[in-house]
């Protein structure tokens, strides 16, 4: 890959970028900040600032109680079938609910049940570390007969489709997975993991937290059983907000949530006093919904729903690879490792760089150079490309200050080790 | 109860009222309607609208993912604590996340495993469905040998004391109550219950939905062991706000939460991949929190400290009373009850007054009145009086075009079914 090195191929880049315009749609105040973050906590959109001061400010403010029945009732719900188009979901098969933790706990149990006499349940290394706690609860609730079967990863990287193979039989109830991985970003194949988990009679739970938003997903298409997602990342929801989950239709009536919530009741408010689940995924439901944090996934997924999530993952592939050429170029020959695969096509939308200083120089970027990536140890520095605002010039002079901090070892006033956070 | 009943007799008990000025703290914009609906979605306080623009625009907007390490992180302990003013617990005992229903659920069944051999959870008919749905779904999750005891309520209004008396015994592992009743606002002697449950060796625990901002509780006083509350009622924190939770401190370090999240991990971002629960309250912290709509609960607590717990619950019970005295002049005689407590000692903040027409009676209320109560099968139209705002003159009028409703009898065009909520 012989790539240009200088900005002005990178501003080349940016003029013939169709999704150009929608930067225009988030709030950027420092156009000399590089937020390359966006996987951790998207950027805040413009219309959905105005649409937070309209819930609040309208809505609760002036319609009060009366709000439930005119919006806030159904959004979980009809927020969940714009995220399915993004998905590939039909539209009753996603609905908003909880954080992704609580959610997979819910997913995790109901699998438990649905899969009676199977006593295993499989995942990798490269899962996220909630996952894996969630289901070391599940399983310890589930009885002392049940058990964790971790696939390590040989590189800490990507997990090859056959050790799965190895891992998966007859005793498995449930395969749970991150689509992308949160350190490499390395992408299953999710069609073939699922039939692979189906063959052997297990469900299939794929955590869709670091795809959804940033390339097409298929989940119908790939007969996947359930997944979970969060809103923050590339869904540009803001900190914390409510997540989603996925059954596939089929399967609904099957499953039972184990948090008997009030919104989850059939006839929600003859308040009876004996729980019956209700219809679809409202059984799904728990407690009463966060509408302010709830009301701001919508305007997002619209945005994302505009721009299409095939032209996303298209620059999202063009920003992956130049980012990777730069770093050929420019920093491998300063000893930063490529901690992502080389291959787009089992890789998200963030590539992570390695180095045995990666949290020092993660600091010297953020307080010097004025660019966010995150770190994750023990030596990623994570370089989230969010293909809805991110530019090629940003990429371009990223690699730049990263170049700077490492020829002029800016690092090495910072400490070793990560501050507290309290 | 002699009480005048003419409107002069409200505008003077508003002008003697110490409280008066903090209505203006809410958004109020338009005063001819009567909202008596505060204990289901209190106001929006005018610091609120504020404070929510600085979050969405300022922190999330500007701060990015810097945010986390500038407030969100601290958040969840930082309001709890305050919240713990209101309640009469020390500072770590309190912590903000989720719903209700999710922190019942994790409490319920850190409560069976922390009293094992134990095999009946104890409740009564007037505590609120999603409680006792959350119980039956706990007890499922426990085990066959599990089982629910549900008192029964002789009126539908109240239940003495003996006859939970005789459902406690040694079997009893846990007993769950709301203090202030949903309906009837009925309230329970905190301390001699909790007291009744230590003497059988059982752990207490309270729900403090329609209890918390309208009336001092003393939790560590009482021993109470296990507490949650909402803070979208009288602590006016905006649709869905999340809830809290409250574990006295020494049991603290004994109490498991089912739901291994990663907020609630020890040293939650060195990623390792088993699950060690966290010191104190944290271990009951699941996935990320909601930051914008946990933001919207700090402002509405100071303005509730500000008043003063004594102070408002001075204003509330003669608040309740003067609309008791009022509904026995005016409203007993046309065949509305009262279905709540005469005795303001054992009464919350609401009252509920009764017809067999309650449905269309509540609806002709909002639709042609600007009065909105709420509705509670199967006859109880509650008033909910919120003493930050809620005026002598709104209830004065609310009963007066309340009894326009009767005497014209103009509830008979409004249809005898609750509409189907979408």
């Amino acid at each position: 890959m012989s790539i240009p090195t200088d900005a002005d191929y990178a501003l080349e880049r940016d003029r013939a970028d169709p999704l150009a315009r929608f930067r225009d749609e988030f709030v950027i105040d420092d156009p000399d900040l590089i937020y390359l973050d966006g996987n951790s906590l998207g950027r805040l959109p413009k219309r959905t600032a105005a649409r937070l001061r309209e819930v609040v400010e309208q809505e609760w403010g002036r319609r009060l109680i009366q709000g439930w029945g005119e919006g806030w009732f159904a959004a979980p719900r009809r927020i969940g079938a714009k995220i399915a188009q993004l998905i590939g979901a039909q539209a009753d098969e996603v609905i908003v609910c909880d954080s992704t933790s609580v959610n997979l706990f819910k997913l995790y149990l109901a699998a438990l049940q649905a899969r009676p006499g199977r006593r295993i349940v499989l995942t990798d290394d490269l899962n996220f570390p909630s996952d894996v706690y969630l289901l070391q609860g599940a399983l310890r609730l589930a009885g002392p007969d049940y058990q964790l079967k971790i696939v390590r990863s040989a590189d800490g990287m990507t997990v090859p489709d056959d050790a799965l193979q190895e891992g998966i039989d007859s005793d498995t109830a449930l395969a749970s997975l991150t689509h992308t991985a949160f350190k490499s970003g390395y992408m299953y194949d999710m069609g073939a993991i699922t039939e692979m988990a189906h063959r052997a009679g297990a469900l299939m739970l794929w955590d869709l937290c670091h795809s959804v938003g940033a390339l097409p997903l298929d989940l119908d298409g790939a007969n996947v059983d359930l997944a979970v997602g969060c809103t923050y990342k590339y869904l540009n929801a803001g900190p914390g907000a409510p997540a989603f989950l996925y059954i596939r239709r089929d399967l609904q009536a099957q499953l039972l949530n184990p948090i008997w919530g009030w919104f989850g009741q059939k006839g929600q408010f003859d308040m009876k006093l004996d729980y019956e689940p209700g219809p679809g995924l409202q059984r799904f439901l728990t407690g009463t919904p966060t509408v302010l944090s709830l009301a701001a996934i919508e305007p997002s997924v619209e945005l994302l729903l505009e721009a299409g999530v095939e032209r996303l993952r298209a620059k999202s592939v063009q920003q992956t690879e130049y980012l990777i050429a730069l770093w050929e170029a420019l920093l491998k020959p300063l000893g930063v490792t490529l901690n992502s695969p080389r291959d787009a096509r089992v890789r998200g939308s963030h590539v992570s760089l390695g180095h045995p200083e990666g949290l020092r120089i993660d600091r010297a970027l953020i307080e010097e150079m004025k660019v966010i990536p995150d770190f994750r140890y023990p030596d990623n520095i994570r370089f989230g490309l969010a293909p809805l605002y991110t530019t090629f010039a940003e990429i371009h002079e990223a690699v730049m200050r990263l170049r700077r901090v490492m020829v002029e070892r800016l690092y090495e006033k910072y400490p070793t080790e990560r501050p507290e956070v309290t």
